[in-house]
């Protein structure tokens, strides 16, 4: 049984573009993002409706960077994390285009990017697919936990859903940016419980993807720049360090995790970090591709991370599900 | 831009099954359901865990028929209508295998046999996917309705959610029943803000698909033994054949809706027809790829269709997206 899916024609990321909130533009990323709303409202009149402006404002200026109209696009992979991923369907409607909505929770991006790689890997008719992910925290608070206005306390390690959203464009080739290795996560119950603690539950997964990772191809940590996790948060990225500690495993200085990187821990509550299928879209697009395209970085192993629940499975005793996807990003000349 | 995505490999589905609750049980298409629970329950004790019970059920079953461990699957596709799709990730968790998750409403058995036969075309490590879909009656009704022991009123338009499941299981493979052709639906705003009318909300959909299929392939209805739809049920599918009309085609008796096959509309109450992840799924588990399997039919365009909305974008004044993803299932020898 194949872990690792290698692909037989190279994908490249050809363009990407990030779109944040207030909080986050505040944050120590927040010169990178290519726009932001002080508002957070991103001309829309409900939190809910103003997610979906965050979908499509980024997948605009992507386009824009790529200087291609909407209709060069083959094929769009998206999702969030509101209710029958309504952000993205009612975002990205008016776009046209053939459409796959994709739900893995805060792994939405990463696992974008693999339906993307594994699309353009073989199929003739397709030359060019986007992935868009968006959160947004007021509309994320209010149907995971409680009203705005209420204002409840959280724990130390609750994390903050970022809002945020990222875009990629990807068509086959093999110079620049390059998308050249893929693999799926696998849903692993760690017996987390507790919605507060997401970093808790998320942790396995990652440790399980990056084990298997490692395992089957044979490389190291040493051979990447950097490992990137989406949202671990301060509290899941010492669980990693820890689970990984008792495999014999150091990913050392090169763990970054894009939920710590969002916020300044000092003058920022942000508890634990961000979280949110903007938050790895977003860090990934202002900060790990832009390092890429630049030559600061050569090779990078990109995880995203989900915890699949609701309020419901949560309520009902069920615990938290991680997974978290993985892609391998590479320059090529 | 193309529409048509052919497969340059040859996708077979080699397995099949389906499972459903007690009333698609008592329905015309009963006695050829692979499992049934007449308690509606799956040994589970809410509603939304018997949904996961129900996905759980059709996979094992799937295996069964094809006399393989779970492990021999390289890739599942998941998707349910649960609020972040929990009945797909706690019914299939604890199968290990690695695990991308869809949201397409009740267009996500088709999305998922889309996603397959993109992956299985293009990737070399990959050999055998599973898709599993599934919808239960009780888990939707509370939640995107109203609490089951309200007995609510419904309007004649309205769709009964089925409480069912299908897996179909895929690899590459150039005999029996193929996949042959693919489209991605376009996410299609028909205007339509009644959530208890999803069949004009979806038909819209089916008539972009449809026309783009028939326009871009040169095929005529004719040429297929059933053109079949996920759940217009019978209001849906009669502004299908207006629309279609008014461009001067006709689909006539070749025209086959899951929804309005689930239930016999003399004896049951389920108003419009079913709906629900799990009606097409179960629908062509059960009755259409069996069909192909014993040389019935030698050529079905199967298009599953969904209604992109939650209960907060239809209070928020939204329109319901329909999309209406197709495959192509073709008899090889």
């Amino acid at each position: 049984m194949g872990n690792i899916l290698h692909l037989s024609q190279p994908v490249r990321i050809f363009a990407r573009a990030s779109a944040v909130g207030y909080d986050e533009y505040r944050g120590p990323l927040g010169p990178y993002f290519d726009f932001h709303d002080e508002r957070d409202r991103f001309g829309a009149d409900t939190w809910e409706k103003a997610e979906g402006e965050l979908g499509r404002t980024v997948l605009n200026l992507a386009l824009n960077r790529a200087g291609i109209p909407h209709t060069a696009l083959d094929l769009l992979l998206a999702g969030d994390l509101q209710n029958q991923c309504v952000a993205s369907s009612g975002g990205l409607a008016t776009f046209g285009l053939p459409y796959i909505g994709l739900y893995g929770a805060c792994s939405t991006f990463v696992e974008g990017l693999v339906c993307a790689a594994l699309a353009l890997n073989g199929t003739v008719d397709l030359f060019r697919v986007g992935v868009v992910t968006t959160s947004h925290n007021c509309a994320a608070e209010r149907q995971f936990r409680l009203p705005l206005e209420y204002g409840g306390q959280r724990p130390p390690t609750a994390q903050w859903t970022a809002t945020a959203g990222g875009c990629a464009l990807l068509e086959r080739g093999d110079t620049g940016v390059c998308v050249t290795a893929v693999m799926p996560g696998k849903m692993v119950d760690g017996g987390i419980k507790d919605a507060a603690n997401m970093g808790a539950a998320m942790a396995p997964a990652v440790a399980d993807t990056i084990l298997r990772y490692f395992g089957e191809s044979g490389d190291s940590p040493e051979d990447y720049d950097a490992i990137v996790t989406g949202d671990l948060g301060r509290e899941g990225s010492a669980i990693l360090a820890d689970l990984l500690a008792g495999r014999g495993m150091s990913l050392g200085g090169r763990h970054k995790d894009c939920g710590v990187l969002l916020y300044d821990p000092d003058y920022q509550d942000a508890h634990a970090g961000g979280s949110g299928c903007g938050c790895c879209a977003s860090v990934t697009a202002a900060h790990f591709l832009p390092m890429l395209e630049r030559g600061e970085a050569r090779r990078i192993l990109l995880m995203a991370t989900g915890a699949l629940m609701s309020p419901a499975s949560i309520q009902q005793g069920g615990s938290i599900i991680g997974i978290a996807p993985l892609a391998v990003l590479e320059v090529k000349e």
